[in-house]
């Protein structure tokens, strides 16, 4: 089939979705159609939605309303119906549809021919790797914090302690905007000569990600000046801008920076069991599709938390056989050591462990915290229990005494 | 106070929102209060976010949660931490926070110095009268009907019998995007050519909205291109793309044209009790805000309707008085003649009828069915019961007897 297959979550009575089913396919296509002359329906036939399935739960009862059970329909819109953009797209599945009752997008099928037009990460997992000359375990990242209000020295400051302990990536703060302290071109310039210094000392290469913000109009124009700047990243609230946006991003040739899609805003869609648009499409699918090369999302194990099974198949959206690239997975919040065994397990060695308080939170500061994070790698990776792991390093055993 | 004061409502327990509210004040501000020293409190003062209020609902509780209550909490976020723009706004007082759990963001507070930075709508409800020469009434308006997959003869057709009716504006279907059959310029020059011929004939001004669709960064040429070649009216499915994006088609002085605000794709935002964000504020002050013109949304009373108190308070944020102008507000679907006094009684004469099915499922057509509508319109006026105006008019009567 051509075009994009949409699958929903509803409710309803049993026996009522193929009514309901029918009239989303053709309300949201051309309309009507058994009292269309047959010249018409012949016209009109490559643009009719058709409903693909049809899965009614018998036993998965509406919690509040105990008439109703659960279904998830498929309806398929031909491509002849839309401009292959994503806001066309989400307009014609999920347009009037959102605002009528229960109804939840899960899932988008993008044909080949369709998905041919979207550009996926311009870097992705592999490249990634190799800007980083990282392979084989998980890359490391950390966030600034406490940096509003903040100067550049302050900044530097904390850039300099992730770095020195080995950190791979240091993601801006993305509440962090275009302010007179630390402004936009002075992160990129001070940030480089922060990190070329720690490579000079250390031999760590450290990549950092700054919080592309601003007039949607003025972000491809701020992003070539990074470019030029020498930034490594950026960092982008994708949900409070729009996914196109973030694609334009990533396909705009003068550009060309890794693009990290922060999740801010995002559970406004996500969060509601019965409305909305599913969180492994819109972070995982969605995401990859416009061209991030990483995509945050609330781990499954801190206090903001997303399901575990929610969690999982988002990493899956991310990284499964796709014609596009694979997207770094980033489970973030909550993050600390003793947790890293049950992230490389979840998420495998394609991931990225980002923490935040695991890291400033450390008895021996930043530096202290990224070698607890890289200790902890390591003993996954030798198959060496971490209690075991933490009698050989100060820093491991520091942090599993205090997070578990 | 400076900035934007945000109101959210939640649920916990009893006596627990202080701590929650504290946390959000300073974790989405500037992360820790109490360690800092003195001096660094000083400095980081005016950027401290602010707890305003804390409102416990004793006896509303959580629906499924027996021991939560629910509480609505203000807090304030100062201009210094972020820069004027919505996506930068949402994210702050949203972003993490959307993730975080059963939290609603209910409305938005702008201080006059932040709102000053916003244009609201550049013609808003004066200046569209002023244009259509209506006065002292309702406008009313009409949808294209089952157009995708036709041609541009059906489309000038179908607006032909909408204007001829006497109608004051037509909208795109927002579902209609660039296609070969009805491209978007040739939509525009047919419907002028179109227009201009009903007005010859019967003295009625009909204003056209075109549907903006495509690549984010396209749309200002595209909308400059339609202006220049006379367009009425641009139509943007504002949250497929993003609020942004609407501010600054508003903003160009290349285009200045009226802008409807389309709410497809919105529900996935505003439709759950519990999450996301409430649709007065989303399709009432930040279009507004933003710059919409028209603002489009489910009316209270038709098959995919808002709940009555939600509609209505989007009609006010509109409409009240502010440094902006005020846009129209558009209540939609499920629209027929019989429900005039209703809507006139609940949105005033500053609002739009807006109908699809009843226009064109009138049994006299489409000329029939704005016959129906500018009658009840009339009788309202002139405070005659529609059954009793029923007995002068043949097309409100049949509207009448089809739809009560
Ligand atoms: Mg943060
Ligand atoms: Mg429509």
């Amino acid at each position: 089939m051509s075009g994009v297959s949409a699958l929903y979550q509803l409710y309803g009575k049993p026996g009522s979705f193929e009514k309901k089913a029918d009239g989303i396919a053709l309300g949201l296509t051309i309309g009507s159609w058994t009292d269309l002359p047959l010249l018409e329906q012949e016209q009109l036939k490559k643009h009719k939605g058709l409903v693909v399935s049809i899965i009614e739960f018998e036993h998965i009862l509406h919690p509040q309303k105990s008439d109703q059970i659960k279904a998830e329909i498929k309806i398929n819109y031909p491509s002849a119906n839309f401009s292959a953009d994503l806001p066309a797209i989400l307009t014609t599945v999920f347009g009037k549809l959102s605002l009528d009752g229960e109804v939840k997008l899960l899932d988008l099928e993008f044909s080949p021919e369709l998905l041919a037009k979207f550009p996926g990460p311009r870097f992705g997992i592999d490249s990634i790797r190799d800007q980083l000359g990282v392979y084989n375990r998980p890359l490391i990242m950390s966030i600034f914090k406490g940096v509003i209000g903040r100067d550049i020295h302050y900044l530097a400051e904390q850039l300099r302690h992730q770095a020195l302990g080995g950190i791979d990536l240091v993601k801006d703060d993305e509440i962090l905007f275009e302010n007179p302290l630390t402004p936009f071109e002075k992160r990129i310039t001070t940030a480089q000569e922060v990190l070329r210094q720690v490579y000079e000392e250390t031999g760590n290469r450290t990549m950092y990600a700054v919080n592309l913000s601003g007039r949607t109009s003025e972000l491809k124009a701020k992003a070539q000046k990074a470019k030029e700047l020498g930034a490594d990243a950026i960092l982008l609230n994708v949900h409070a801008y729009g996914l196109d946006v973030l694609q334009e991003l990533s396909e705009d040739n003068n550009i060309q920076l890794p693009i990290m899609a922060h999740p801010a805003y995002s559970g406004a869609f996500t969060s509601s069991p019965f409305y909305g648009v599913a969180t492994p499409l819109l972070l995982g699918k969605l995401t990859r599709y416009a061209g991030a090369d990483f995509s945050l999302f609330p781990s499954p194990y801190g206090s903001v938390a997303l399901e575990k099974t929610t969690a999982l198949s988002l990493g899956e959206e991310l990284t499964k056989a796709s014609a596009v690239k694979r997207t770094f997975p980033v489970p973030s919040a909550g993050i600390h050591p003793g947790l890293v065994p049950l992230l490389m397990a979840d998420y495998g060695i394609d991931s990225i462990i980002n923490a935040g308080g695991g890291v400033h939170g450390h008895p021996k500061g930043a530096i202290g915290g990224v070698l607890a994070f890289k200790q902890a790698v390591a003993a996954v990776l030798e198959e060496v229990p971490l209690a075991e792991a933490a009698e050989q390093h100060a820093e491991l055993k520091i942090a599993l005494e205090l997070w578990g």
